[in-house]
């Protein structure tokens, strides 16, 4: 996936529509979580063996793939707004988690630290 | 980004502390929840102005840096689980997006369609 | 408002429906979030200024207000799930709020401590 | 619960530390946002029935019983702020609720409608 062509994309998108004027970071980060409350929604009532893939109808699917494309655009948008690098960023983190939760410690445990 | 490399990373992160057990996409889901509200909790109290790149202290960006790679994270998790192809997904929003919100009728209106 | 008659009506109609196979403390949290993401969706493209009662359409005005009752009704349900007084529970947080943010500290100032 | 005194004491707690200038509706709908996520973090990894009252520790429990407040208090709080009545508005929901779903349509199944 080539990030910042994606983001170039969404940006002329909102320049185009004159919306730069909506997409502060603040209000990304709330549209970013009412994405993810739509997510939440597909989920809710299922048990975890009903949300795996091999359980979800296909619109259940579809619906899932949407949401989650949603969030992702609104993730580029902030991380575009902030000039953050989002793969720095993540993979920063990876690091920083394989430090934090050791393969001893965390086995088969999923307590935060 | 190659988000297959880092999905396989993550995969294999998981999988070393046996961490698949929790791992369900509607268990994903709340995880990445969780991380967008601790995104929101930068922001909450900042104005729009406050909360732009050039107004934040260097310790808001850190963190929202940090939150973003958790919500990163976690939604490149949930679309492996899913088998979602995270880069088609959002290119077919994009375009779904342009057919909605056509410039004419979107320019300074954020109206939901 | 009388808590505990809300909360014996929503019982009542999870049972008529035999829902409560679904309502989980689990599930519960995730409905409640979901409906906080629809109130978000609410004020996201909006100025704090535009938030404000007195600048709401009528259109609005009633969205919040179902949001709110949604969010109010699954907390209710999640406390009774859990046995939890709400009341009490509410009444020590402030206390406590009011031990942790001191008005001599606090004054204008909204970081968290 | 009376439910103005809370709101009253809330209102007092706010004005007494000047935070009203950062109680705007489209804030508080973050705060309470915030909290809902951090309600999330404590059930995210457990199973549903890992989630039951019966089967929480007592850290558990108190975590969710010091988030639940904290969505109560935030959501008293904006009530206020949007001079919404919260009985009136849940009872109407309850009613509306009764329509949507009828017990004949409804048993044993979650479907939105």
């Amino acid at each position: 996936m080539n990030i910042e062509k994606l983001q170039a994309r969404l940006a002329d998108f909102a320049k185009e529509r004159d919306w730069e004027q909506f997409h502060s970071p603040k209000n990304l980060s709330m549209a970013l979580a009412g994405e993810v409350g739509e997510l939440l929604e597909i989920f809710q009532w299922l048990s975890e063996e009903q949300s795996q893939r091999s359980a979800l109808t296909d619109k259940q699917l579809a619906a899932a793939t949407e949401e989650l494309a949603d969030i992702l655009i609104y993730a580029l948008r902030l991380a575009d707004r902030l000039d953050i690098n989002l793969e720095e960023a993540i993979s920063k983190k990876i690091d920083k988690n394989a430090l934090r939760y050791t393969v001893e410690a965390s086995r088969g445990n999923s307590a935060k630290r």
